[in-house]
């Protein structure tokens, strides 16, 4: 693993040699991950072409020095950005990036008052988020793992589904499932929504007792060697009236009609279309409030957006959900979510649970 | 609630006021929700004299309609911050504030673009926060309950440490109590550590089992009714050296030190350095690597910090945590941590679990 953070620093010093900087600070969690196995929630990394330093409080400063390899750990003397300031002084660098989606307004402030004239701050968004949407085969892996895992979850979640349960009751015993098969939690906060409230595509889990003839989506996923999955499936309490069954039709050609899209070189505008296509052909388009899907790694929403209007291409390594849904207020949704990979000239479906409609 | 909101609102204009403004970006969801009651957690709160709206996507806009009384609901048209930018300008407001370590330097770039010469965005930091700090009488109840649940919680997870278990199991079990007892999840993520790695403040379960002879640090809380709590207990199993038991008998007694040191009219720096000075005595101070406490609400870690040289004076209705520690690299760490509700004249600690060393 550590020649791998190593291989990782150096690709992303060639993207900022091509950006003509001599360094970043980096202030996302995941990237410092991805970077140097940091796995800390606080501090600044600072990537240069004369060394990569981490600054960290003194929490984390051991856990830094037991994580990383090649990297300085300097602890942070007053406040964290006039320690990173500092060090960068001290490196004498001039031009220093910064991601501008990221950093406040108050830290950008607080950045330039710690460097003085002796370092211009440059914008540049996403630097090592666009290295980190191509995974490497060690990332593919885990991230297949991930997947499998969660749709082992939903399958023993879906034997819990009958009226009477709890919603908040599902969703500790999935956390629960996701914990006890080696998952170091849920990726996100699960999702179990049963009857109108499975219009709301984000419903948090309720006390509310499921019931006969409801819908129920489960939206879950795990973290597993760092690495996230996300699944949702849709279940029906009883026998699912014709409406309903129309609508999970019309979610599931969307579903398998975006899958096929997903191939190197194609836009993401172009999978969210293929899925938005096919509900406008079952007049479905305006109960489809959200986009296509996203970026799965070692954040559960990173780049690329698999949304409207998206010019980005997908390439070899690239990791993304397909989840079409269909949700009619004071109704009910339906929801069905994969997450393919893309090699070349195939893609991986790397969730392994049925797609039909299940009826309880 | 409905009312409790608009009271909150019409507290904020009043802010508004005194800063000449005339209108607030909001950003944060635990703003949107003391604010409104909306839970989801995308959009943008824009609260102006003439009336307050809520800018969201198709994801958010039915349940926006359901949570919130009195509050205009804007769906996204575009990009949110032009969607926003866009109302502004209908409400004919000049001076609207955004809060600068909220709001990154793209987002403030992309609301200049938005509105153009017609809105002067105007940096202050923390208003909803200032009036967050000071609970009112009915989130406080919500507060008892969920550091009660969570002390429950310690109380059913202590039966649980034996050796041979393994830290994510103890920290499965813990967030299945955690729900089965009506938390809508837990505040953050569960730290179970056991031997050396308890000398890191913020471990992370893994797979190691607990053994014999070894300190296990249980750092947990829920969220109960959208209100957090957050305790701290050391164990160890087994009987204690002396050493241990040293080092526990001065976290202890720091504890007791700065409970004591929390009451009105203190400055959150006196509370922090009434700990800080405890350790000091045993020689210990240096193994005390964070502040001694946090504000604590509808967020886990919110305002006033209770740490060194803070200015701020604590008032009635505040909440913070108190959790000195101990930690020795290689050796293993001792964290105390308990809730306490400033009141006129006297403080109330939350939570309840014995404070004293407990050994298996």
């Amino acid at each position: 693993m550590k020649t791998l953070f190593g291989k990782r620093r150096r690709d992303l010093l060639a993207q900022l040699a091509s950006a003509k900087l001599h360094g970043l600070l980096i202030s996302r969690p995941a990237n410092w991950y991805y970077l140097t196995g940091f796995t800390g929630d606080s501090g600044a990394l600072l990537a240069t072409k004369y060394g990569t330093a981490l600054v960290t409080d003194g929490r984390f400063t051991g856990q830094a020095r037991q994580e990383t390899s090649g990297v300085r750990i300097v602890p942070q003397s007053g406040s964290l950005l006039d320690s990173a300031g500092a060090w960068l002084v001290g490196q004498r660098v001039r031009r220093v990036g910064f991601d501008p989606q990221q950093v406040t307004v108050a830290q950008l402030a607080a950045l330039r008052k710690a460097t003085g004239s002796r370092v211009t701050w440059v914008p540049v968004a996403g630097l090592p988020e666009t290295l980190r949407m191509k995974k490497d085969p060690s990332e593919l892996a885990q991230m297949r793992k991930a997947a499998l895992l969660a749709s082992e979850v939903v399958a023993a979640a879906a034997n819990l589904l009958k009226p009477g349960v709890r919603e908040f009751e599902v969703a500790a015993e999935i956390e629960y499932q996701m914990r006890k098969r080696g998952a170091s939690g849920p990726a996100f906060e699960t999702i179990v929504a049963s009857g109108k409230r499975t219009a709301l595509p984000h419903a948090r889990p309720t006390a509310k007792r499921l019931a006969k003839n409801e819908l129920v989506v489960l939206d879950l996923g795990v973290i597993l060697g760092h690495y996230c999955s996300d699944i949702t499936r849709t279940f029906y309490l009883g026998r699912a009236p014709e409406r309903v069954r129309g609508w999970y039709r019309a979610v599931q050609e969307a579903q398998v009609a975006a899958i096929a899209a997903v191939r190197a070189g194609a836009t993401c505008g172009d999978v969210d279309a293929a899925a938005r296509q096919v509900l406008a052909g079952h007049r479905l388009d305006r109960h489809f409030v959200h986009s296509t899907g996203h970026g799965l790694g070692l954040e559960v929403h990173e780049d690329p957006r698999v949304a409207k209007g998206q010019t980005r291409r997908l390439e070899p390594g690239y990791v993304v959900t397909i989840e079409p849904g269909v949700y009619v207020e004071g109704v009910g949704g339906i929801r069905i979510e994969d997450d393919v990979a893309v090699h070349v000239g195939r893609t991986e479906v790397l969730t392994r649970f049925t797609r039909d409609l299940i009826e309880i």
